[in-house]
């Protein structure tokens, strides 16, 4: 792990002033004036601008002495002229935003090709994952395929399953009906580590295989009836990627004929990125990422679960019994707060919004209460829109913190009625040997020094 | 201009086999026999990686001849280890995307500072701009404000308008209530050539001052109930922004006790990016760009209109009988289709996705209508969910193009009723002299080679 500085996104910080009155008066009283001076400043530095030392950078256009009202200290964005347009070409974050990254854990897997890397969650707004802050999980390394030799091959499993096998191009692809959608995709083996009560520091590693994204391709049936898939013998679907694990997952043909599995090629309004899959991938809403196939070039249908090594020996459910459960695909609904979250310190007791992300793979968001007492006291969170299925839901709800410490929890129920778990219930069921499909309350103690830390409550 | 080549983006191409079951049944066959050997040859591989010839880049897994089926060429990206996580800590788009990119408009502008970019529309999918690729429109360059000494001052344009002014820091302003939208912004000069029927080739030219983000910000009405503003006498709000050009603007008191207007932090997720204003910016839904204030550094309460530059001089639109019209400041119903668009070719007749972007400053999009003959006859098309108030609707429609010219349109209906103009009644109430709020229906023309054009109707 890293040190939880590096990663812990934006500290809070709240000067003495804040929401008082009687703090900034004096200060807007300086401003006004400086704001005449400001005008004249502002002429005078036209023509002296490329000349003009570097002045102390302030927005504020307030005089750097209340003596002399003339020198206006204003900040160099303030009097020159800036970058011109297209200066990048395919613009970049701000510099001060450097450490907003998305980061590996070391030590958790062996090479970095079989690897994940975690979104910093703790550090994002809305519901929008920014592609280059998608979380990545690799089993062979990632790979910038050539479209315009990639191909999708589209077969069954014997000579019944369809009448017409078919090999697309992405040009092909691209010109049939395509739909837009946005979902959640999260790696099974999210929050993973919390099983063992590892308690990693922040919620970048703890959550943070979750992103969102607007996704935009074909939906498979419109592929299958294409191909004419016989619905009644091809009950199962196999997708198979192209990169050099050979990924291959079984997907019930239920949740094609739903209309909901599509192959991607777009993501949040452009091409996928390579880390995800380009030129195409597999979208299986509320379901785990593992199947969400990426860099998909087959797909196969036949009349029985294929028992690929990616559901056989990983991603099943280690029980108590020492049985595996297989085929338990379907994220369950889950939340985690993401401000104030582990790593982050608040610098002052006082008015906070909580805000954190909510998610079902069975459907809608339907509510989400905050807890600041370890669960024994809830209040219902206030839901951003749009509310949308297998899709991530920000919820907001105001906090004034007292300055004691504090137990911070959030639990989410979906539209099926279907509430998050806590660790106590849900090791009753699962015991806590499994790796994955963890989707407890989560817990960050706010400790007296403002120090946000991760615990797991008995 | 440049050549329409270099701007169109992907080109749209129908290889023969398209859509063919007969066609591809061989190349399936040589696939599946290709495949048994694919395993034998993967194990093979495996040991081989690092020293194999580079393969023929493909990723179909047919053998290279029918003869010989124990050679697999497969590709590269099948047989070794790719890039591992995190390659660039912060992901970028595929090299073979290099092509998609915000551009200039050489000769629109006299300078490069106080210019315009425009969003690639024809190589967007969805609704969210990337924010790579979102519009820039800078009056005086743009700049990477260091948010720690960026502050927001509140203030009366006199002691009875507010209680208590207040200077905020970036930090006040995140610990408080947060709100998170899809909201588009156009720029109020967005198609502005086209009034004077330039026909420029590409809509990221013609409709490029266009794109649509998640914005996460205060609802300026919080920061107004902090400071104490008296919604009885101040009617009127200016914002004022912190670069060389000290952007100001009027924005109508109606608008921020609605709770729409919100200063913003985030967009897509993670902080603005320079171009689009970091660290805060002003978010006034359904309103022309240019009072969505970047670098956000005053807001001031009043009991008039402000009547500053960039609302007297620029922005104002030039009416028939010589006078101008002020503060029309909402973007009207509008949209375009953009494929097939100005630059993209179609290589052969057959099935397409005809799709594109719909919009309205004044609430949803109902329904968008699409004709190919020059608005003779018209089908409903599809609209994506979600459909969200002053916010980008992407639509989508089927259509077989029998290979002779055709003259694509879309016309958007928003749920005021309000219907997007024909150039004939647009011109009828604004004459043809205007730069600004051109939301008129546009035409494409596919010619017989496939080549699409755009051309205005009489």
């Amino acid at each position: 792990m890293e040190p939880s500085s590096k990663a812990s996104g934006r500290l809070i910080k709240a000067p003495e002033n804040f929401l008082d009155p009687a703090g900034v008066r004096q200060v807007f009283a300086e401003g006004r004036k400086g704001r005449r001076d400001f005008i004249r400043g502002a002429f005078a530095a036209a023509g002296a601008a490329m000349a003009a030392p570097l002045a102390q950078a302030t927005t504020n256009p307030v005089p750097a002495s209340g003596g002399d009202a003339n020198i206006l200290e204003l900040p160099e964005h303030s009097r020159g002229l800036g970058q011109p347009v297209v200066t990048d070409g395919y613009g970049k974050p701000s510099k001060y935003e450097a450490n907003v990254q998305r980061r590996q854990s070391p030590g958790l897997t062996q090479t970095t090709q079989a690897s994940v890397s975690f979104a910093p969650l703790q550090s994002l707004f809305g519901i929008v994952t920014p592609s280059g802050l998608h979380f990545e999980r690799h089993h062979q390394g990632w790979w910038d395929i050539d479209p315009s030799k990639h191909r999708l091959m589209l077969n069954g499993s014997d000579e019944r399953m369809l009448k017409a096998p078919k090999v697309f191009t992405m040009d092909e692809l691209m010109r049939l009906p395509s739909v837009s959608r946005f979902h959640f995709i999260e790696c099974g083996a999210n929050t993973g580590m919390e099983w063992g009560n590892v308690a990693v520091p922040t919620c970048q590693y703890s959550h943070g295989m979750i992103s969102c994204s607007e996704f935009t391709g074909v939906p498979l049936k419109v592929l299958f009836d294409i191909a004419g898939v016989d619905y009644k013998r091809a009950r199962f679907v196999l997708a198979e990627g192209a990169d050099g694990s050979s990924m291959t997952r079984t997907v019930p043909m239920e949740l094609v004929e739903s209309g909901e599995v599509f192959v991607a090629y777009g993501q949040n309004g452009e091409m996928l990125r390579p880390e995800n899959g380009y030129p195409l991938r597999l979208v299986v809403p509320g379901v785990q990422g593992v199947s969400w196939v990426k860099y998909l070039r087959r797909i196969e249908v036949g009349d029985k679960p294929y028992g690929a090594k990616d559901e056989v020996i990983h991603y099943v459910d280690l029980m108590p019994d020492g049985r595996h459960r297989q085929y338990t695909s379907t994220q369950e609904c889950k939340s985690v707060i993401t401000t104030p979250s582990g790593g982050q310190v608040l610098l002052d007791k006082g008015f906070y919004n909580i805000t954190g992300l909510a998610w079902s793979g069975r459907g809608k968001v339907k509510r989400v209460d905050v807890s600041v007492d370890g669960g024994r006291n809830w209040r219902t969170a206030r839901l951003e829109s749009p509310v949308m299925s297998k899709c991530l839901t920000r919820f907001n709800i105001d906090w004034v913190w007292d300055g004691k410490p504090a137990l911070v929890q959030s639990r989410a129920m979906d539209d099926t009625g279907y509430v998050q778990p806590t660790y106590k219930q849900l090791r009753a069921v699962r015991g806590s040997r499994s790796i994955y499909h963890n989707n407890a309350v989560q817990t960050w103690l706010v400790q007296e020094s403002g120090e946000v830390k991760n615990v797991q409550l008995a």
